[in-house]
């Protein structure tokens, strides 16, 4: 069902600050920047590596503002990892298979995501602690 | 520097239990399951793809005591994302790379990892609060 770990989120108070830090100390290449208002975050993604299965990024999240749910997370834990995306084909099957088999569903229908990709979230509470988001990019139906 | 997301490491209190939960709910594969005393840890590799840059995994972590780094980690957060793991082809060089970019090293030389990769961590508060691990499979260098 999964097909690639498409990216690692991560929540930081300055996105400039942290887009030059993964470029200079990694080599990172940015690959978009945009702002997500229904989630309420600015955001970034810099390619870690490419292949067939698609891209595996870092994706970094500046909040809008302190009540959204990456502003609430960074008053709460500081800055770091928030959650974890995995590539999927089909998104629409994969949320029905994993909510039958008893997981909550944040996202029942794909919403908005990052790069024009339709994506999810799992409840963190059913699936240890991690929240896990569902992506699927625009070529992972070819 | 980084060829790809070797894995992302998760904290939790039951090792089979999650093993079972991402096998059943993702339909990963278990890889290998192994005890680290060094690290303070039982740990299972689950695949979630591979590429030429070699495989994207799911590592789940067991404390072997609540004195141990990721039982400190459960006893404050709770379950959840411990750690990300990049691929680098000489680990040796990238630690000299990343700690000539003023990143404080945990590990200055690399040490025992998963499935006998050569692994070193980076100091998370040089690095956004992110725990980094650098992981250097037997293939990495080929």
């Amino acid at each position: 069902m999964l097909t690639r770990i498409d990216h690692v989120g991560i929540a930081c108070r300055n996105l400039a600050e942290k887009i030059a830090f993964y470029e200079s100390v990694f080599g990172l290449r940015l690959v978009s920047t945009e702002i997500n208002e229904q989630q309420g975050v600015r955001e970034a993604m810099l390619q870690v590596s490419a292949s067939a299965a698609g891209m595996s990024c870092v994706q970094l999240l500046e909040p809008l503002g302190p009540d959204t749910p990456v502003g609430k997370f960074l008053a709460r834990r500081g800055e770091g990892i928030h959650h974890v995306g995995y590539g999927v084909t089909d998104i629409a099957a994969a949320l029905a298979s994993i909510g039958a088999g008893g997981v909550r569903l944040l996202d029942t229908r794909p919403r908005h995501g990052s790069m024009g990709a339709s994506v999810a979230f799992l409840h963190p509470k059913d699936a240890g602690g991690v929240l896990i988001e569902l992506v699927q990019t625009p070529s992972d139906g070819d």
